[in-house]
């Protein structure tokens, strides 16, 4: 005895193969289907439409199902109210719980459309009611977070999710392929970069990097300043590596043992960064170290100078760690969620931890880009849900240096 | 007006360059140095022997040659007694403090040679003396856990390193060169590594596998569970990924939506591992999902089943996490070298963060085998320090199947 | 004022983007579209079937875009007459000639299809007529074998492309799926290759292997001989280097410097492989070698012994070259060619230049697995059109090893 | 019962381990050493100096050693005459035959030390008398080339290589270290190549870029435009495949289907490069496209308004190819060993096989360095004897555009 239900989805289907997803996840999930209705766009430019009705064998096979094709956009069409449960644990969701997209949602209760403020993959969604019973609001909560005796959305019923409007600051990127490859032409790359950046500033919204120790290894820590003197960095997420190796090249000229002013290459000079993050502890923070003119250049200072945000998280490979690191990577997150406000561009430099970990908590909507020499790390970025990642794969120094040069007026290197 | 000291070296000075390295150590910290005897191995076997006099600007700068000089089994010819400061804060080293390397390190107090227990790189070493006032042990302390009050070991003097003795667990590597190709007869490397567990077993020591996701995904975790069952796996240090996806691979046959029965790769298949994460968090731990029978196969079920260590350590772009993961890194870090007692073997397989990690707690006298397909995996773990890692390059899943055809008799691929 | 053509396509057009990919190729070429139908498959297994009017500014544009979209398989609705004109001169096609796909290909000429015998992509259309001025036959000729005074086809008309049909021997490899990753079960994939080589052989084909140098660095020649033993490599496509370390390795038991039996690595041995190159040029042949008992091992001796094809064509870094190689690179094509009558399977290894080689000149209709532990050589595979290209990233050494397990009864490692 | 020689060394030998490859070496042919005498320089910059006795078993093993320490410049203390033997056979060295190095070698005749003119690694040495009998030179030579009657160097003896002197060139060079590493500070190492460039124009010499598609695929063609019209490129070696889409993209705007002008990569345009190969073959040559005003901007348009040389070798996996290609491998190698005097500085810029294909015919004294995103191109040239090769690992397109930038004043991106 099978069950059913009639979904829809609209958009440009065909880009990106789309719908060849779609059919694709609802075979994976052991579902079946009949096209019940399609219209695709005639015109060059025109959105298509299709109606579809899924069948699978049981009822919680079908609400799997209907919470996986949200994931591509795909909706109800008739969507029903959402039904919650109450958690009964600290940390546990109920059974059935609808786990979320990074995309725009919106959840039906009691009669009304309620907006999802802060869209989030891989949480679940809190239901909050007044002291009447009125429901406030609607919000993501990753599983860490959630406290017994909260209202949580289970099953696809009562929800829709939407895939991000192309607007002007997405079209500058709208024609950058998703496809990974170092075989680009990679100076207008720099130049879209850089016009993202742009677009975001003059639309009021923060530019939100995330960066490895590769842009202090790569040499790239003098363009970086530039960028943090000229507006263009608001907010930094990295972990301790960037900010150490910045620090230990300021306090010594050296990163990780390589010799910047000379481009010679050496082993692991562990020697300095120890003692780098020695110094700065006794400090007792990167602030202090610069208000007391202990730290005098390099990323941080700039950051602290500029009253920038920075989070740094640590890793389980951390020396030290700097005394500004979060050594809890669940706080680390929830310290990096609270800088998301008003970002409208993120670039990613040079590392994979934190890119995937930002990539986890950005909504779709968010212009992404993300710069590594490695292929592998742009790739599991797009892999794991952060489609509207674009990728660049080059050497990050140069990259850097040429978006400086694009970015700051009388830019020059030295 | 200069100041120098005598140094001396003693070992296979010719092979990898260990001389020209001590050398080009000295002219980085803008040291000088005359060469007062060079004895080289006349024969084949022969070790070689050098005393060398180092000469600097002024006392700092030598006592930092020294330290650095010390990574590389470089000693004084005239130690001295070491030199001891107390801490003035938690956390924070006296400046000048001795960074330990991984060697074996013996320290001289009140005339007398203490050996170090616990070499660790990157450390301070911490002297304890009893009521009397007598020293009774000097240990490595990692910066984030030394008290204020405590004594510790400054500058160079008083203090001998050696290098690892090659015994015959190590000359089973011995001749694996240090250098990471992708076109080496890989067979052999599988046997040689089946050779070093059984050699680390046969003493009564411990194998320690740190492992990343990519043993789940190249469908190489029941390989590892026959490796397990018969005994070859006593510790694994791992990440919230890899006891997720070979959980979530249990639970559903999949991992981040790869359909191991079929090879057929998906996307992130999210819903899959955020439910396998909220099942095992409402069972409260592996051990009790395992012991509820909620968990019934796998690697982490064969773990816990065989009673056998692990530790698993948090990062920021982490699901969830198990309730089994340290969020906090400095926990697990400490959590993992709680388990390095009696180890007598590594094998670090798919991971660059975890690997690392252990690298830099691990003492440099155990034999340590890094396989990956990237190619920088194996050379960053080089870089920083663990000169006796040996690294294979090649694909995971394959090489896991070959080394359980090696290790368990009657192993067959189902 | 536009010119414009009807077009259909019939298949699985959801499947990774087809018509997407059709409607791109239209935009790239400046043309504009109306969709005039579109009948998607209903149910999960049916075919789709489009029907598109392209239109562009001009006829040479009309007639570039048609052909590039053919391939994709998408034919005129009414195709009419093959156009042709005469070559004036040796190895030159004239102005708007087709350019060959390799699908299979059929032309209209004088109101009857003539089935092309030789698919190959980046070809001319040559159409023979006997005396009587009737149409014998179409083959495809690369452009450096074209003569003056050939009848070639230009532009679109009368010409029908199709894709291959899936049959059950394509099916073994319809669930690999075309994204390349080293995060895939990899024993799974093994036992499909073998599954697809021995379909091969049982359905009276030939199985053509592809291989580079890391054959024999990766200590896999073993195996590979055991599969020549075994009946399961017919033809084999190589250049200069994997012949010489095959040849090196049997005569002095090194590979480049390789010490197989004991996986030792060294740098560039030069004067082993130079001296094999000039031993094998005195005998004048790799057979002779055999013959006189100077070559008594390895996959060039066992390729001989079983009166196995072998087509080694040189490249510019050539040592040597062996004698059998093929100097001129246009020779060596047309001897690759020649082998190519009754291939069933193809399994590239090792080798970027001569797995692109090989995918230029096979038809779509042959199954084809390349396996490299280097990502870039099957993206890059793909990239060029050879669509067909299943790709698995993997230790070439590992997963030969496997598959003589996997193919020959009682192979076991020495 | 053993046979002896005593050799001798000197130069920096512990730097790089020198010394410790010389000891491997000899391990490696099963042979022993004792060392003699070991003068170690004293000073930070004095040269060492050993004298080593070595002992094999039999006198042809002890000759291949001694032929094979000549390629770490080790000579016979007492070097005593070159024996030479007739070759027998066209293309077929005499047994024995001493295989070269890259090193600047002498050769002992009747008495006097007769100096080869171009040295090149893995060739003979021919010996040419006049008719009076006297020795008039020794000249390297292929084995493809050598005929049968010429005299042929045969053992070590009467040999002696030097290791190429450090000049002002050199030292440019100096301090890149020979790790391959992308974490490099890449901007410093970009003025470094200009800085050589510079010097090897300063003094009368030629540049020689060995260059592969990517190139053009990077967007860098413009750069490297600007760097032939600056006088930086004296000669070109390259593929089919980088005049083939820097020819495309001059007169489509497209390479292999990228668009260059908006940073839009698509697969496989093959009908825009085949008609590209087709347009130049109907002109004859490049020479004749760019006279005829077919062809008017590009590379290679360039080098042909320039009157600068170029050599295209042509490779298994080309279409067309265009008519200036050598479609015999060892043709091109001909014409490249023609066009390498008097080149005082060349670069190699993503291409592993023309890369390795130069670095086989270049003596080591000419300064050499290697671009490319792929850190195993240059490791690869390093391991098959190119040690003077200095590796950047990066991308292209940047580092081109930023060494267009040092190199040409006014130079800006458009």
């Amino acid at each position: 005895m099978s069950v059913s239900e009639t979904v829809e989805i609209t958009g440009h289907l065909m880009d990106h193969g789309v719908l060849s997803r779609v059919l694709d996840d609802i075979r994976e999930y052991n579902g079946d289907y009949t096209i019940d209705r399609f219209d695709v766009g005639r015109e060059t430019d025109d959105m298509s439409h299709a109606v579809i009705t899924v069948i699978t064998d049981d009822d919680e096979g079908l609400q799997r199902l209907l919470m996986r094709l949200q994931t591509r956009a795909v909706n109800m069409v008739d969507p029903g109210e959402a039904e919650v449960s109450l958690t009964l644990a600290d940390g546990v969701f109920p059974d059935g719980f609808y786990s979320t997209t990074n995309l725009e949602t919106r959840v039906r209760v009691d009669g009304r459309w309620l907006q999802v403020g802060n869209p989030e993959m891989d949480c679940g969604l809190i239901l909050e009611r007044n002291e009447d019973g009125e429901p406030v609001r609607v919000y993501t909560l990753p599983m860490s977070d959630v406290r017994s005796g909260m209202l949580v959305v289970c099953g696809a019923s009562g929800i829709k999710v939407s895939i991000p409007k192309v607007d002007k600051g997405g079209e500058a990127f709208g024609f950058m392929e998703s496809d990974v490859s170092s075989e680009k032409p990679q100076a207008v790359l720099v130049r879209q970069v850089a016009d993202g950046m742009r677009e975001a500033k003059a639309a009021g919204k923060k530019v939100l990097w995330v960066g490895g120790p590769g842009v202090v290894h790569t040499g790239a820590a003098p363009a970086m300043v530039a960028m943090v003197d000229a507006g263009y960095v608001d907010v930094l997420f990295a972990g301790n590596a960037l900010a150490t190796h910045d620090i230990e090249s300021s306090l010594y000229g050296t990163s990780l043992g390589v010799d910047l002013a000379q481009g010679r290459g050496v082993e692991h000079g562990h020697e300095h960064h120890i003692r780098a993050l020695n110094t700065i502890r006794k400090q007792g923070s990167i602030k202090a170290a610069v208000e007391n003119g202990v730290l005098t250049g390099g990323i941080m200072h700039a950051l602290v100078r500029h009253e920038k945000k920075f989070v740094l998280v640590g890793s389980v490979r951390d020396d030290g760690p700097l005394p500004d690191v979060y050594t809890d990577v669940l706080d680390g997150q929830r310290a990096m969620r609270a800088e998301l406000t008003d970002v409208g561009f993120c670039l990613m430099v040079a590392t994979m931890l934190h890119s995937v970990a930002t990539g986890n908590i950005l909504p779709a909507s968010i212009p992404l880009v993300c710069v590594d020499i490695n292929p592998a790390t742009v790739t599991k970025l797009a892999d794991r849900g952060s489609s509207q990642a674009r990728g660049i794969v080059t050497d990050v120094g140069l990259f850097l240096e040429q978006l400086a040069q694009e970015l700051v007026e009388d830019y020059r290197r030295a």
